[in-house]
């Protein structure tokens, strides 16, 4: 069943403000089993917003309409509907009562803009609202039925769970259902191509790509008669594409990449510290985003060569041999690391982020990353592509990818 | 003269991600002078893609459409152009050539679906990408000019400022001015407060604010007869902001916190060191998100307290007497990484930061901070509100702020 999200004010189109609603909205809509295919920002313009909603009510049996419901002259939402549907617009004497009472309780001094939220087109469905003044409606727009809130997020995610979410789970389709996974270590293509041929095997099943950089986020969507057989179906198509990709694989659902980290340590009851030379403290805070402090011991952002031989213990001589960017500063940095915190595991990333510091021997983007372990010192190297924050994010993801299979063993 | 915005995926028709281009298309479409009036999101639908952009071309000069350029089979934007202007897709040998030689010095092999990212309209002007694969391209369809964009939104913004910013500042009315200001410390509300009136005083200046948590951005926005009188007139008006919001504005134009932290820095030839524990490293990250070896000498995370006591030389007795989370262990870990690194500047950083920890004396969200510099340490403290992430920026901004004034003595 299809779905359309209208979101209305100026802040929007002049790009002040994110929007965060039609994101809400989406995904409530799409969680109901809705199949969202358009949302649409316009500014506080009476025509265009007439004109949107009769456009989109002539292909979307529901429409969800956000903002231009408040007391100024540029608010006007409310006249737009009725002038599209034809209806006079009815002023609601309950609604009255409330805005009077709740600006007594306020002790603030009503003005006639302030009675305009108690207008609405004839007919319409009234959702009050529990945490502000303009309340929501619905009502009928062609064969469309059409629900207007506040754009003030708190008030439409309210007035939303109180009297319209059970409505629409009662009206929507629920035949799908979605599984996603995340994997890091092969661009968007050739995961493509390794899953390629499976939604030809799985009639009913779409696989989507999401590049979330330097993630690639894989979606299994099923379509079925009932949402139980969707999900019977996602989860066969599932176990293949989860076959196919193998360790590429981080985390599934709402875990990442972190995540996947912090489980497979707190599994092994494993400590850790960081030696975080051109990555500047990133993995240290992508860990920290979370809860840490279990397993996080220390991270130790070492700019200065001497900082590396004071902190990590780093010989001047490999220092000087291979230099501050080589395998054998990374494997020293590692082992420095493991050293100063007694941790069980260590993370140390070495690298020329740029824009400049590059060479030919050792160009701009050239990172050593090496994780610590009870067992030794594993190492990578790569020549990373990008800007700096580019190659930052990429050497923080592959440290830690590297850092989860050693302690998974895979 | 008008503008439209086009997203195109599922992945924001199902609400999976949060529009954060079209955010920036509409902040900067406007700062150029364009008036944008509708901004759609579609799903990744060929008949959907094609007749938005014939119905959009029919209202607007201007459509900037971003996404569904990728090299997978949801990936439909390019041929849904070509379908909706009438032309057919051919393969660009140039383009060919540049993807040729990243997948080779990538060392990644090449499948089909990559060499799609070659394929434009007949006719469409192809807009190199620096630091992606797939290029943008512009189009004309009817009357309306059309740029496309890759969705990642680092490829859109660099192809942006590397070949449309100019272009569409030729073609723009051109009769704004716009200056802007960065501000930290107080909340929205109140710096609306502080520069009241100044509308009135200057006729023709609209002042704009966007929360860009944590701080406030000011937007001094000028319209005149031409540009230079509207240049002139914000310049006017920025002069008596600039002196009413005083020490609050933290940087102007494209100047971040960080960017003034580090002048302020390189100016007096200084060296910092960091010694952070509830902000995980966030302050690291943030400084060498750009350059930072020429000031910054090391960060140190130090999690547990017994790593507080070896790294930072902090006095078990001031752990066990004060607690981790006091003034007297930030102001030790303060002198202890001036000590540990031998820099000019310190910064230190110790609370809880959630979402458990907290005690009725020590709530989460407590913070102290402490800026160690020649002359002594500056302490500051503070209860900030919000989940664990908020609680961690507002905390990194504080301390940098602390540390910008602390070294221009504002």
């Amino acid at each position: 069943m299809s779905a359309a999200v209208v979101c209305i004010g100026t802040e929007i189109t002049r790009g002040e403000i994110v929007n965060t609603n039609a994101t809400w909205l989406c995904d409530e809509l799409t969680s109901l089993g809705f199949d969202v295919t358009q949302v649409e920002s316009i500014d506080d313009d009476r025509p265009r917003i007439a004109a949107t909603l009769l456009r989109l009510a002539r292909d979307h049996e529901v429409i969800v309409c956000t903002g231009g419901l408040g007391p100024t002259t540029d608010d006007l939402t409310t006249e737009s509907a009725a002038v599209a549907a034809g209806l006079p617009l009815v002023r609601d004497p309950a609604t009255v009562e409330v805005i009077v009472d709740r600006f007594r309780r306020l002790g603030r001094t009503l003005v006639a803009g302030n009675l305009k939220q108690a207008d609405f087109p004839s007919g319409a469905v009234i959702l009050a609202n529990a945490v502000g003044t303009a309340p929501g409606f619905s009502m009928l727009l062609g064969a469309a039925r059409v629900w207007f809130f506040p754009g003030v997020p708190m008030e439409l995610k309210r007035i939303w769970g109180d009297h319209v979410r059970d409505t629409l789970r009662e009206i929507a389709p629920n035949t799908t259902f979605q599984l996603r996974m995340r994997t890091f270590g092969q661009p968007e293509s050739t995961v493509g191509q390794m899953l390629s041929g499976v939604e030809e095997q799985f009639p009913g099943v779409t696989i989507g790509y999401r590049a979330s950089f330097p993630e690639i986020e894989v979606k299994v969507l099923a379509r079925g008669a009932d949402q139980q057989k969707a999900r019977t179906l996602a989860d066969s198509a599932a176990s293949v594409v989860r076959h196919r990709l193998g360790a590429i694989v981080v985390a599934e659902g709402d875990q990442t990449m972190v995540g996947a980290v912090a489980q497979a340590l707190r599994e092994r009851k494993a400590t850790l510290a960081l030696a975080e030379s051109c990555t500047g403290g990133l993995v240290a805070h992508m860990l920290t985003s979370e809860p840490a402090s279990d397993y996080l011991l220390a991270a130790m952002v070492t700019y200065a060569n001497e900082i590396k031989t004071a902190l990590l213990g780093v010989p001047e001589g490999v220092l000087t041999e291979h230099g501050a960017v080589s395998r054998e500063t990374a494997i020293a940095m590692a082992h420095g690391a493991l050293r100063a915190s007694g941790a069980s595991f260590s993370v140390a990333i070495t690298g020329i982020a740029g824009p400049t510091g590059g060479s030919p021997e050792k160009p701009v983007g050239l990172v050593h990353w090496a994780v610590g372990h009870p067992g030794g010192v594993e190492t990578r190297d790569r020549v990373f592509v990008g800007d700096r924050g580019r190659i930052q994010r990429m050497a923080a993801f592959a440290a830690l990818d590297l850092l989860r299979r050693t302690a998974l063993g895979v």
